[in-house]
């Protein structure tokens, strides 16, 4: 049979979406599936099933990640795998992360039916809590693998009810052995939603990712003098807002002669007191930016450090405080170009992208070649019920990451 | 005997003040004497009994007022009133309200000691819940004497455990009948702590308030859209905090081409979602400015109305809604003046000054002739453990108030 046409099935594809998306959907039609709840486990339960049926053998490793591998013709050789996560949000969509899983079952199964049988064995991943809605952090499991996270205090992560991530993990009967964690793959692919609205606006079905963004985040903190609304004339003021407005007003103007695809965020914004009648005598926020480029992100931190200390005008203090920061993960050079000529010779418009978000994808990119492909989302919109992907999308970006396979496993 | 350098007895003022203190005294030196709370309840009994012990009968209104009533040479003329509150904040100061109330105490003790016998009877008054800590609003009784406020919501009032301010007021035993309200009066007279730092800052002891500033209160709601901090591209955005940083410049901007004499506060600020890697949706933040002129009020409210309602350059939709305002307060022109040639006669610094709080002198003033006296707070704070006026500035403070007293009563 003529392989260079092998297309998955997008009814079953589509059906098996919707399938998963019944295990904590919400009556708008998301899905609250968080790590290792009920419904999270009833996936969990689910995916195994549909696995085994398909021929595949199911385990788990110490942090809960599921493999279910479909044996090769040479099974010794280190795995293909494909994976993402079945955990949301609260009120998530029915794409981020499932769809990845569910990919790859989709391509076992095409394989199977078609009866082709792969040169190395094939693993469909299921990564435990890549959300990190339920417990912090967010990637905590591909970050185990990968050697960046701390398993034991990973273990201690504590849920809103006081529930350690370990005893919900010994609990759900997935802990598997630390013996079958993935140790090397020939590589690790990664289909997702784009989580952005670039694909959507530019009219393209498919995102080849050549990389995770870098970031920093800080806090910044504008302390000034509580007083009174009333009494207090203007003069002898010292308003932690005021000066808080002019440093943002500052931050903005610098940070807007750095890059164009530089983005940064004050998503997050607290003062004190926040009463109407009192003059805030502090403002914290947040300011993270990302970039692709480590030297741009470097210019970003000197404009922070470089803000002025003591604010002339308003009499408050300012204080810097970098929360984190990441590099930017290059993704696999020949897992791109595999990913570029699949979407080429499939004919469906793609460019090359950076990913904004994080993935379990650059944890793994730690240790094993990796890439990821994206498909648009409407509006740019995720983590809200109101995420969508048009099904002729998720086709076409199954239908790319087939391609890839099969051009790995001949 | 000289009735001109008559003055008060400055340890005894402190005395009591410290007496008063002990009510709802914290270790840092300030009260919490909520209204109608038990250390509210003990305060009340004390000052009731320290009226009788100086020849003086005291009574209750409906609302809880306390009239304590030493009577003139002439008892069918109006009274001649002093009065404040002793109720205080949450971890207030000692002065707060409870400055005017002990004031008039040591003045009917002054005269009484001296054998001097007023003409028209002397009201010294407790006015119920004039914070508004415990039961909104605030000046709750004052506002129902003016007719400003409705007896029966006010009753409705709850505190944060459900008490409703009626029970707590039958429970206190301090509820009389409604007969006994003040209906007319000579004059109504308050002295009390300025709770800025005009005084202090120009050395002054004293302030003779001719107004309480009028004021405005706005609430303003940017609404933008919500995305991934890291997966969209600044063009793609409608941040809202963005647009709200650009208006409050704008405001800013606006605002301080005004009188000098004009304040304003952006007391109160909240972000939605606020979570450092989304992009805020939704700022809500309120503006209040205070002035004497009500045609600078009316500016202020200009600036508002002529916002922007879309701002080009973030996508952002601005909402501004009047949550209240109040018009300037006149205070009598006599009363004014007798404090001026009082405070002159006994030769202590003094300006003519606004007030930028509320007080119960502003209902009072409705229906009776009255004017306020301010002596100097440390650092303008009030509403504080700190709160701190010096005791040479509370010793003049009561004795300009005696000499307008005595001025009056002669």
């Amino acid at each position: 049979m003529n392989t260079q046409t092998l297309l998955i099935n997008g009814q079953r594809l589509q059906e098996t979406i919707e399938d998963f998306a019944g295990f904590g959907g919400t009556i708008n039609g998301g899905v609250t599936r968080l790590a290792l709840s009920e419904a999270d486990i009833n996936a969990r339960a689910h995916f195994k099933s549909l696995c085994e049926e398909t021929g595949m053998t199911v385990k788990c490793d110490d942090m809960g990640n599921m493999y279910a591998r479909l044996d090769g013709l040479e099974n010794n050789r280190p795995p293909l795998v494909i994976g993402s996560h079945l955990d949301s949000v609260e009120k998530g969509g029915k794409f981020d992360g499932a769809l990845g899983v569910i990919a790859g079952l989709e391509i076992v199964r095409t394989l199977r039916e078609n009866d082709i049988k792969p040169r190395m064995p094939i693993v469909v991943m299921n990564i435990t809590n890549e959300e990190g809605a339920r417990f912090e952090p967010s990637m905590m499991s591909s970050g185990v693998l990968s050697g960046w996270f701390d398993k034991h205090r990973m273990m201690q992560a504590k849920d809103a009810q006081g529930t350690l991530f370990k005893d919900a993990l010994l609990d759900s009967g997935y802990e598997g052995s630390e013996g079958n964690r993935l140790k090397e793959a020939q590589c690790f692919l990664e289909l997702h939603i784009e989580q952005g609205p670039i694909l959507e606006s530019e009219q393209l079905s498919i995102g080849v990712v050549e990389a995770v963004m870098g970031m920093v985040c800080y806090q910044l903190e504008v302390t000034g003098a509580s007083n009174h609304a009333g009494t207090t004339p203007m003069k002898y003021r010292k308003d932690a807002l005021f000066a808080a407005n002019d440093l943002i007003t500052e931050i903005r103007q610098e940070m807007d002669k750095l890059d164009d695809n530089l983005v940064y965020t004050m998503g997050r914004m607290n003062l004190t007191p926040n009463i109407h009648t009192v003059i805030p005598n502090k403002v914290v926020f947040t300011l993270e930016a990302r970039h692709q480029d480590m030297e741009t992100i470097r210019q970003v931190e000197k404009i922070i450090q470089n803000l002025k200390h003591t604010q002339e005008k308003n009499g408050c203090h300012v204080k810097a405080d970098k929360l984190w920061g990441r590099k930017t993960v290059q993704f696999d050079e020949d897992c791109i170009n595999l990913f570029e000529e699949a979407a080429e010779k499939m004919g469906y418009p793609y460019k090359r992208m950076v990913s904004g978000a994080g993935h379990d994808a650059q944890f793994m990119a730690a240790n094993i070649p990796t890439a990821m492909i994206f498909v648009p989302s409407k509006n740019g919109i995720s983590h809200s019920e109101e995420e969508f992907t048009r099904p002729e999308d998720l086709v076409k970006g199954v239908n790319v990451l087939l391609q890839a396979i099969i051009s790995l496993v001949k």
